[in-house]
């Protein structure tokens, strides 16, 4: 309604309501002028009402909304169901252009406007959540490992040469992957053994880089969240070796936004050394659906080559999640949950230790890790050689998702490569475990009924060994799960 | 609602009534049993009604929506906004796994289902559309232009030392930088003019291979749907030429699965000679919003290893769109709609030729074009040298998108190689022109207003001369469109 | 977003496209000023995104969506659920205030608005199909019944003496039971029989007057749209004889407003005679759910003390319903479906006609009834006592809703007023039948399958004679159907 | 998905998964039939998307749903606009039957699942605040007022010769015109001053009944919940005097729900007394939209006589709403809120109380109101004429709504009926006050702010003798404001 219509209002409606109704309008055009001129994630959240009324309005900018529009091209935002046009708030021309991922689009002004502000407000958490000097950021709708992928395409016309990548052992797929998918061959670094920690081998990596030859490393890929027993990897260490010998830094940070120890890791490592570009997965920070991430570096022009990389337009829905999200959030929602994370972190490890001790097992030392947990389960290793994958089946069958048993000794090829002690990081770690982490959103509630759960799993095996029934039956359901793989019922 | 459930209703409400009831329901389930069991589209589209149960039905058979689920992993699909998660339908949990992107997720039982469901569905509508002989597909998150690049990098295992990619030009930036971005050397084999019409040269492809050496060549890599004068590509003798050499065969069918023509030239090459895969745009050819692709083969296995070379988990949310659509239209909707685009290419034909004798212009005659028409402006063109770029300005801000014009001799370099002729798809094609498409879903209003709106536009540069007045208008417009693109102002 | 924010956008996005956009927001905004303009149903229907964009500015003007709104009342607009708060579009204060339900709420502008446009779009279709001459009306969100209630309740303020409503029979419950709740005493006029139609009997009327004394009765209650072989009610005749008596005069057009002949009636009525409102339901004439009905007149003052005379704020939903419908049909759409049901009617007339045919049976001759049809069922009440109802029971288990089955001497008590040959409107009407009605928004395919299923419900019981088996089975369900009202089992 | 339909998923994804998901279903229907079975609130509110689930599944029990149906009736629950069928879960066929609004409706057994569901809920929540020995209830989509005229036109059957309704007198138009409308007198009792409270003078009510006749009297019609200084009729006694004359007694219970002492009141009067029905708003209690009511009562029969002089169906949009509530809610919801409004009063109170003595005014003692409090403003209403009016009109454009200034000797004529200190519920109360009240929902930066502007405006008062400004400009609003109504611009 602009001031016409609240005039227009008046002949039906008394004045002095109107007009109360008008101002009712004005504050939630403020507020949309507020992040239009700052470009940062409001203090307080919006509410749900702002926010789709913000999306209307940036919808009716888009070309395939104008009410006299025709449209004679291939590609005119048009919708054949209403339920896809109304769950994408008819925001239908997705973002970017062919040339660039980060573009404006002449036919939908709204959805660029969109694609603008999110990545505006994106850069804005990054900075709050730690890495102040960040100067630059996008979201592309692709989960992190093809997010490395396309960063590492990008190098690969900067270093023509460069086959190898160094990168610190750390046992997820899709990091792997990310890097054969890419042509590279990945220089696999194994982690050192500190008390119970796994940390990255820095002189190993140096000594890899001598030995390769600089000029034929794309670049070191490094990881800082991970499962314990690993931990962060040492980034500022590597930034510095990574400036020394000119080679590019790419750092997965795949769910490191929520942790101030991640963040501050990468800051560091930038401010003493070289750090090119991190990834971060939009779903793991932001409580959003899986698919997307966020490229983020130091250097304008290195972001902007890699966004220019991604051949063609690209999905909005990601961003769209990630803008509505934050929008309800507020900058204080954001650190509200991050508080509440740390909070989660020491009650799930002080409970998870009380439980081991009880089960004569302990809780991995793993300090450097913030965000992952490990309990041994040497015990449950030693009653039989199959009572660990039991015991990740057992839990998932009892609805407790995301905790991940670790068997000793599981080897693993992908893509030929063939890794020893496969998810545990290591060739040989010293112990069977399981993993449970503390990640963003989680409840008191999950942490008690994991423990719970856990708890009564491992007093079944207790009696099992008698009566065999419960494990005959979790066996069957375990031959269901595996399907190839066997070692990670509920994971990766 | 179960049985007991309905049972208990009785005690509510007359036996009979709900027994009716449950008969409404039954229907419901059936039709889900028919999609399960024939892995199909349903012939007749179901109503919104129907589809958003199933997909509640989907969601709560995701652990993230369990009643009783704890989650203690770093990605448990928890979400952050209400907005969010029902635009969703509250599936969050993706596609894939780390290892495969169209792999089953032990978490997410219903996304899964989603996801296999949906390729079933999109296989069965491609064979529909003319490729009968097709065996697999999966949808992808990205763009065309990247998913083309997904392909390449995974044959790049296959042809360790292969460089080249040859590829008979096609002016549209995207698909250039496909190769660009997946490290290989486009080599651009130059259309052959045919009267109006520009098409493959065969013999410039086939000495180009064997002057490369074919062990050397990643593949060839063709296009289907394109803009008149350019025409589909031979297909039939490049899969001979493919096959005859061994070489693989990509296809770029970006919005081909709309013309039975594009998918009869693919059925034929795989027929007679080599197609390894064929990718096709979601959104340009299943009216979605844009952001998704499908990969298409002949080849189970090789399929297989391209989703394999996904790393990492991807958005549902272009599956869900495409799922949500083809269920309510059915496969007599999505025929009725070919149907329907056919008879708007004839109407937008006869019309638009019309309408250029009018103007002493020639519609061209591309009868190899299934969807792109191109009108000559040879007498604007002749008028200044602005005059046809002033055109699409003008167009633009009439509310006309999709129209496109081209001028001569307009040069651009992409990633370092330099187009002359650039848009035309020929150093030098022989006029000026300007095209327009009979793209799914164009309705006839579309055509009657672009021919309403073109034959003022073109008024107007006849009596500018005097005036002037308009031009100048427009050509301040125009000055804030191009920005760095001046040739393109709604295009590409 | 008004011209400040489009400036602030032009930072993020090219000044050219913002502009585009704001054009774009500018033709929405028309749209709105017309209708506030003009307060009349839009020639042509609004599409959803209009629609939407239109309620999220009347919510925001809504004190309890204000940003900064402070409530110490205690009726303050909050809402408990977000879903509760989402359907209704956050319109939460419903419609009028506790003086009059058409009145101006202080705290809602915008649900004020709503309510105030509601009635003028609504007035403006009366006017269209065939009322020329109203004045004023309001929706009201109480069902027909209710409604005529309050029209009693109204006239008693006006006519402190008068105990009697004159009534030409109409079997439909809550017609009779809306003079009882008013707390008056129906005078019941048995219709003639004038060859198959049952028709007012005017004479009877006016003896009835005459003899009851006019200061005595409270007003003609008639009827237009009711089922065949009954006919709407002379209302010409009867609106004179109102007027020479000087007694008011109600008309229960119920679902008539989609009838011309029914409005062309109450239209003459006004003019020849007196009437002095006339009530129609909201979901039988508009398509939107059950509950509202629309209090229309030709004297403004008398509506508005009908409106004064609801005691407290009402539900907004029903008018709600009717302006989302009317804006998306627009008055050309609405247009388009009152001639459908013409179209529908005569096919169903030609068709039904046939099928009794075939089964020895005929189509009433009800030329007046422009809605409903009658076809006997002499041979299958000739057949069985309860043949006629087993009909009824067997069309209900095969999904024809609304048809319904009048069997000869049925008997009803209604509030200690007792029908004979209830349900067909006169005491003894010469054949039991089987009703149809062509109603707004049915389609071709509800009239064969209605024509298929009955013409083999039919031939059923040709055979059933000797099997017996399918009959059994109906008179089961029939047994749970009845429940007290066995002679209808889905009607009324 | 019904048991088949898991068992074909399982071709499509692993049996475990499936089984798993099959589980996670079968969550939601234990939900469901525990609800069935016993009728009862959950004690924990239940997710959206249960909810949502649950309304779907009811949906598609409905006539209108069947994908096989056909309808030939005039009522098919056909929508003509998506919108309005979404917004209503499909669910069109409304409430009740032309006999009565609490039947079950053949055509629709969800939508009359949903209604009787409703209306136990509700039975249970009334229970639960405090009426417990409650019979029976239901849910009629009529705001208060309305209500209350239903049960007046209900007992004038039972007592044809009564005129008069004696009633405690309560400045609320439209508890004033419920009996109005009915066609009733009603005898106004005038409160008694008893230190700052006005209180239901007892022998006035005995009284009058003994001058008027009991058989002539239709009932006592008592209120509750009101503002300050009234407090709630003494119930008790006044039960017992209808119980002593045979006078029906029908209890104005408008927001009472809210409060333990209200419901108290009710409870003792059932207990030692005769309260025949009382009934409450569903807006001012559950926080839903305005609109609905709950007619409840302790003798079934006489509560069924009440539903079903409900001519016609009616809308279920109110029921829907309360159902959606109290589901997401859950009886310890409910419970909670009840126990922030009360700590909310307390906080009120008190804050108030120091405002007040601050500007030398005091909070009115008026301990037996539980929701209501009234601060006097006697040094404004020696200011001017006018001060008090304005301060209504200060705050109304401050953004405080709900507050309610009372000015003295103001006179209105409602119906005839003149009332000297309107508003006031007494001829002459000895002060002006201001009234807020604590109702539920209410928040803790409610109070605060309300504080803040009150104590804003009131310093205003001390300025303005000498600049006069700010005055005259609420002058002006005021003027727009008051319209008929000047001395309540934000109330009734």
């Amino acid at each position: 309604m602009n001031g016409e219509n609240f005039g227009a209002s008046e002949r039906l409606v008394a004045a002095a309501y109107v007009r109360q109704g008008a101002q009712g309008r004005r504050a939630h055009e403020l507020r949309l002028r507020a992040l239009l001129e700052q470009g940062k994630c409001p203090e307080d959240g919006w509410d749900e009402s702002t926010i789709e009324l913000f999306l209307h309005e940036l919808a009716i900018m888009d070309s395939n909304n104008f009410l006299g529009n025709c449209g004679v091209g291939e590609r005119e935002g048009r919708v054949a169901s209403g339920l896809v046009a109304r769950r994408h708030y008819r925001l239908i021309h997705g973002i970017g252009r062919s040339g660039d991922i980060s573009a404006v689009q002449p036919k939908a002004a709204g959805s660029s406007l969109l694609n603008k502000l999110t990545n505006l407000i994106v850069l804005d958490i990054i900075k709050l959540a730690g890495v102040r000097t960040v100067t630059s950021c996008f979201v592309v709708p692709m989960a992190t490992g093809m997010s490395l992928t396309l960063c590492f395409l990008t190098l690969r016309h900067k270093r023509p040469k460069a086959k190898y990548i160094i990168w610190p052992r750390i046992d997820q797929k899709s990091c792997f992957k990310s890097m054969i998918t890419a042509g590279f061959e990945p220089v696999v670094i194994e982690n050192i053994l500190e008390n119970d920690e796994l940390r990255t081998d820095l002189q190993g990596v140096e000594a890899k880089i001598q030995e390769l030859g600089a000029e034929n490393v794309l670049c070191v890929h490094s990881t800082t969240s991970c499962f314990a027993p690993r931990v962060p990897d040492r980034l500022e260490e590597l930034a510095v070796i990574c400036a020394n010998y000119d080679i590019p830094h790419i750092v997965n940070n795949a769910y490191g936004v929520q942790s101030s120890k991640c963040m501050h890791l990468i800051q560091q490592g930038a401010r003493v050394g070289r750090i090119d570009a991190f990834i971060q997965s939009l779903d793991k920070n932001f409580m959003v659906p899986v698919g997307g991430a966020i490229i983020a570096g130091f250097n304008d022009s290195f972001i902007k080559e890699i966004s220019k990389m991604y051949p063609g337009r690209a999905s909005a829905s990601p961003s769209l999640d990630v803008f509505i999200t934050l929008l309800s959030l507020g900058a204080n929602g954001y650190r509200q949950l991050l508080k509440q994370r740390k909070e989660m972190f020491s009650y799930l490890t002080s409970e998870l230790k009380k439980l081991a001790e009880i089960h004569n097992e302990r809780l991995l030392d793993t300090p450097h890790n913030p965000i992952s947990l490990a309990m041994s389960l040497k015990n449950l290793d030693e009653h039989s050689d199959t009572a660990v994958t039991q015991l990740g089946s057992m839990l998932f069958t009892r609805q407790v998702s995301g905790a991940r048993v670790v068997p000793r000794n599981f080897q693993q090829t992908v893509n030929n490569y063939t890794f020893k002690g496969f998810m545990s990081h290591a060739n040989n770690y010293p112990c069977a475990y399981l993993n449970a982490a503390s990640a963003i959103g989680m409840k008191k509630q999950d942490v008690d009924m994991f423990l719970k759960r856990l708890n009564k799993c491992l007093k079944t095996f207790g009696k099992e060994t008698n009566k065999g029934k419960d494990v005959s039956k979790t066996n069957d359901c375990h031959a269901d799960l595996v399907e190839g793989e066997p070692e990670e019922p509920n994971k990766m």
